[in-house]
């Protein structure tokens, strides 16, 4: 698993009251937004922050949570190239000594992803997102996933 | 305030064991550290993770504190180029709708620092750290702060 991380996602309990905040208080543009679900601010080269739907996000990682992500609870996400990729980095952060929260699999959004808990409980995602490509100046795109 | 996150710091219960999963068991190579108490990560251009105890963390924030920070309870710290720049920043992020948690001052690592919260509760710091920069190629170097 290669030093990196690529997206910082936070639970937020409003996605409409987080997005007042950043975009319309402190004038931050975004990158992708879906009203009421989720928006996506650039941070750095290469780097999202994530603003999403406390609940939602306790739902990406299990499909059956009912309890929404603490407030601040952050999840790291780190991009690999392929879906096995995703299989071989689950596998080698929990040779070192990580819990798999959620094994690699197809995820909603249209890519391949997976969770793992480092020893002190912060999550990762470890995603192959084919819609995401950054430019020369660490501009993230993000586009649809085309599952060819 | 500009977009963008320069360190992301994870409170943690044993530093050590966080340094054994980073360190030891993914391979990854740390910037600085100070053993049992803080480790830095490069995690992307200009962007480090540290790994910090969480009750030193919570104490960062309030020296009075006596409760360690939640399991993976994030701070984001946004750099400013001056101590001034420290309480505009703050002050627009509290006109944004921010809560003060920390007015800025005096840091003990030698820096000027202060902190605030959004409104879901997120943490950031806004620091002033002349001993900190950044490469061309986006390394980060954290240097003794020099009081000059």
């Amino acid at each position: 698993m290669k030093q990196r991380v690529d997206l910082i996602t936070i639970g937020v309990p409003d996605v409409a009251a987080a997005r007042q905040f950043y975009v319309e208080g402190l004038g931050w543009q975004p990158v992708l937004e879906v009203p009421g679900q989720v928006v996506f601010l650039q941070v750095g080269h290469g780097l999202l922050l994530s603003l999403f739907g406390a609940l939602d996000l306790a739902r990406d990682v299990d499909p059956e949570a009912g309890t929404p992500v603490g407030i601040g609870d952050v999840t790291l996400a780190h991009n690999v190239a392929s879906d096995e990729e995703v299989r071989t980095t689950l596998d080698a952060a929990a040779r070192a000594g990580a819990v798999v929260l959620k094994p690699a699999q197809r995820a909603e959004w249209g890519g391949f992803h997976g969770y793992f808990a480092d020893p002190a409980g912060l999550r990762w995602e470890v995603a192959h997102n084919p819609g995401w490509s950054v430019g020369p100046d660490g501009t993230v795109r993000m586009g649809p996933v085309d599952e060819g």
